[in-house]
């Protein structure tokens, strides 16, 4: 007899993995990591399922805050899209889950922790690492890599130990996060078609409207000017964007088991946040500051994805994040349109774009034109010499 | 008398210059360049009115194909856009009429060159390079940027030269080219406006509808597979993305020369190119080419931006970018809808999404679960030994 | 019976898998590659060994030459040293053997491939990767790596086989190359100590000399202005610097496998080439080539020595290498002496430190005070703006 | 009458620029900022010469520990050699003078602010740039660069204002500091010659020696397990070097004003700090902390180089080493020879290299060899994948 710890979301596989551990006689302590995607009769339902199919301790964690302050945060900060598209959603909360299951499992002294991945997605190299490093003594049991199974299989076992429960085939799978919603199904195993509109929320509104987001340091404080935490912030904003359908695309991109993947998302307020960050960045950040943030973020984002939160060098990446956002404060207006959105301005008493600064193009009241000729001279002076070398290469 | 070649748009500035320039008695040559912005009718108007105010020789240089094959070819290879958002429509035109200019000067025999542009903006900066570098021996004289005249002052100057033009203020001033059309004025002057729809083109068509651009290493050619040169098929997307109102933005950003500024634009072709072309590469290129093309494309973006075309760095990228292209070859389908669009999908014959290679998160055929194990086990070896040495700093 | 290509160096370890594949009744081809390490009697000796031992065929591949064409030279032309100072010597290597090796296991139809790696380093990785990239249907056997075998096991196996070799234990284990010779033993498995000097080829001179190399395209085409092919040149340049103790260190870094390494090594050539071409592309380049090129070959030198070679980004960065090297042609002085060199100095018609383009520090004949301080005023708009914002966030 | 503030060395320039403003009237505060290279007797003897001349009052502002802390260290923490040679010795402690003087300037309400800079070098843009943004009110005076005086002229200026001091030709200038002497003179002004021996403080030593230098969090703590204070260790290593004529070397790089520029320099504890420093970190810090802070780092140090160091950005990069810099504790011992050195090999606590992780090509004690296999089946994917849609493409 084995402790184990299950990550337990309630759907066929790790249902299976439940009934199949307490079929072997092990003592089955499920765990469910909520980073926002669940709200609480969803929870209760999935509690209730687990003790019917025999779990001997069930245990909801709440890592939404958590997973904000050292995950989300840094997203906006660096503002994440991963292959210039996808915020991460799916990708940086199984981490999250990971690390708490992880640590749950240290502090109940488990002999094994099992999660329900096959083989071959990136989820169950997230899951792994976090495991293998926080807790590097405890045996990782995962019977849908390992075993095979047909769907039908799972079912069969299931119905034998007594669970009757209707697993119907969802011809989408979908997995709903406080930042953004993934779906993937029939179209996303292909490279040719979009999903079908069926499958995202559905609009409700087509009203052209301004909102104003509100930044301190580089988070959102207030909507329209009135202040809430962060993470009520995220799921307002992701309501008043699923209305105008606003934040649906596609992910392609290399997943870390080598292959490349397809996965819809929906993650309205995602997009809208680190859109209007960029802007008020645009504004406040030197030059410098916004092409080098923008490089490393990429990177940041890279080994986020790849279930690399843990590498140190994400550590110094945030320290370089945070000291960014010092002055990256300020209102962001956005127009919502249908299905998509634009930046209409911002206000900031940081703007680095200020009359008083000149005018870009008109009037030049910080320099003479002597001086903006002077500085052209010099800015010249490199390609001049490098040209007068060799005539002919010119262009 | 000097010989001056006068770069000439036929605008209030440039008119100002040739007159003062005939009222000192030189010898002007006026020089447009076109590159993909005007069509026959314009450019004969433009001639007409050169000739008016007493040009001694018109000259029409047509640079669209040149600026197509040495520039807006790299742009899509390397998917540029200025901070996030600006195909750089304008800032890379300048570069071109101003190397061309520059060589007529130096074929002519000229003693001077000239521009219309203010001490206050990016283009005094492209201008003056280009000249210094190609003809380093020629004057350069800027009337506008030197003498500080009022608008009201160079009207009057010109109507006491005969020149009887009806020169009312535009509210916006706008730069019409073929990778996109710029627009400044009112809004723009300020960090917080979006400038009113009516300044944009009319918009005529909201029936969403799939598109089709075809791409051979990395080029467009063909629409709905139906082939033209890459010049007349950006001409033809635009006049289709104008229709549904695709392309509209604000580009905020770093000047020349020191300052923020902010200008709108509208670049229908441009984006939707620049968009299918990097969803395409999301298919055929590896994660490595696409992560580092991405950063050196962000470079290649800065310094075009800036004027530093001639840079021999810009050389070695296109180098690069021109073997990245080997296999950006297929067709990207865009879905067209009011103001926006989005990619439905990609074909292409080296599409490395493919069912026989694994299909993401559902089958692992191209290995084991075993092998994927390993994989995990290694990949985590470096972190495990990491925060093995100091238990405590874990997360 | 199995048609086995095994990649054989004569040592105990392939020696031990010729005569196991033999034992078991399978058909050996024992393959050299020799990418410039090996002289004629080392070669003849261990094919001698390989038929004794009883090798159904045994061949010598001469890669030098390509593994100079497609990688010493985009090592020099990136100025390649993994963590600031290992020139990839043999690293590099490996991946060419394993082409060759791949190939020629294609060409005769084989039915595995087998090398004498353990399970423990990087070598399995750069030989595995090719393989299986180059002959995906041919199985991989690595009889070392999977069976554990102890050394007297090894040998105790060899003898009762029939083959009665001197398998000394040595006490360091040495590979050598063209590019650098790689030790590895006792104090290499110590973070604490260097290697004692008995282990380099012992030094023979100390008189301090200068020597020139010249670069054409980047490429070393002559030593002290005798023109030979590059091959010749730096097995020429290695003697030379050998008698000088020149291009001794240690290199520690990441293993691909994710533990820390550390192996010393000799590589007197390599490094002489590449500071000397460091050194000229240091007068030739412009600042953006040298920053950008920099940064790019640091990843291709960590992809390469991961055994990466053939991910396509590799030819892109290659392209641009290519590119980059039209003006890196000259004669670099170098001056030897006793276990270290210094560049003296360089002469290029390309070089852009003439004193017609002014004289760094005392003299601006290219540009006048007053437009120095034009240059200087537009540099620090940015600054000046920024810091106007909040006076009191100086320094 | 004006409040001029001059930053005064000594100099024939500076002297010049003193007697210049006195015999206009001025009142005259000479300004020595000592950031490591003066003497007490060198600091008395300029006070002296200053009142000689005419000074008002004379200043010394000691700058060494603000130094110290906020470049010197972050230049050690990223490991920073401008051009992979040069440790900015004279570059960045330019810019802690002129912003020390410019801070002295805004708080005495000076008129104006000077310095003796010409017109053909980097250290007018250093200067320069601190004063516009520290003190943008204050008018900057440059005599030297306006009014373009020779050598002789102004000594002929002093001696008619009473100033008989002996202001002989030297043939070389040195500027010595803390972290670096540079040498300029007849051989730097070519690209060929090294500067002859002579020039440098002569050797005493030839005897190899151990030393080892502790760091903690990144900065040199002890000498041979000897503590003292950064600055203290900093003289004290500076001193053994010389000893041994360590650290002497040719920095060529693009200066600010673009042209080309070579110096010799002597910067014997910058260097052995650095590559110490370094090579702890290879130990200590993950692949990626390597990679991603040695880019960071030069961007850091060009811009350092070119008068940015109060670029926002710069304080970005500082947070991210200031965090990377958790682990770079232990010993790293240095083999002192004649004229270089050598890395031997590192003690600490938070070393990577350790025999239980595994050792290196030897023992895979931290995994199988059916993990490994794992390991590498999926790293080849992304390439098996690659090559198998156009076989021929191969190499």
């Amino acid at each position: 007899m084995k402790k184990i710890v299950l990550a337990y979301s309630g759907g066929l596989d790790t249902s299976f993995c439940l009934a199949y551990f307490k079929s072997k006689g092990h003592q089955v302590h499920t765990v469910l990591v909520n980073t926002g995607g669940f709200n609480s009769s969803e929870l209760k339902s999935i509690e209730e399922r687990a003790y019917e199919i025999g779990s001997d301790y069930h245990e909801v964690l709440d890592e939404t805050s958590n997973y904000y302050e050292k995950c989300i945060k840094y997203m906006v900060f660096g503002n994440v899209l991963k292959n210039n598209t996808y915020p991460l959603s799916v990708s940086s909360e199984r981490i999250f889950q990971g690390m708490a299951i992880a640590q749950y499992a240290n502090q109940i002294g488990a002999d094994a922790i099992a999660h329900g991945s096959t083989g071959a997605g990136n989820d169950q190299v997230r899951f792994d690492m976090c495991f293998k490093v926080i807790c590097p003594g405890i045996e990782i049991i995962t019977p849908i890599r390992t075993m095979s199974l047909s769907r039908q299989e799972e079912i069969e076992f299931l119905k034998n130990a007594g669970v009757q429960d209707d697993w119907e085939q969802k011809q989408y799978s979908v997995n709903k996060g406080l930042w953004g919603t993934s779906i993937g199904g029939k179209e996303t195993l292909t490279s040719r078609y979009a999903l079908p509109e069926s499958v995202y929320t559905p609009k409700s509104n087509s009203t052209d409207k301004e909102i104003g987001l509100t930044f301190q340091k580089g988070e959102l404080v207030a909507i329209d000017h009135e202040k809430a935490n962060p993470i009520q912030l995220i799921q307002q904003l992701n309501a008043i964007g699923l209305e105008y359908g606003i934040g649906r695309d596609i992910h392609v991109g290399d997943t870390i088991v080598g292959i490349k993947g397809r996965v819809a998302f929906e993650a309205s307020a995602a997009l809208m946040i680190i859109k209007a960050h960029e802007a008020l960045e645009k504004h406040v950040l030197s030059k410098w500051q916004i092409q080098h943030k923008s490089q490393l973020s990429d990177w940041y984002g890279m080994l986020l994805h790849e279930g690399q939160y843990l590498e140190p060098f994400m550590r110094d990446v945030e320290a370089f994040l945070d000291n960014s956002q010092n002055r990256v404060s300020g209102t962001v207006y956005l127009q919502l349109k249908a299905e998509h959105f634009s930046v209409n301005g911002i206000e900031s008493p940081f703007d680095l774009m200020q009359a008083k600064f000149g005018t870009y193009g008109e009037e030049n009241n910080a320099w003479t034109a002597d001086q903006a000729m002077g500085f052209i001279e010099l800015l010249s002076v490199p390609l001049k010499n490098y040209y007068q070398l060799e005539k002919t290469e010119l262009i």
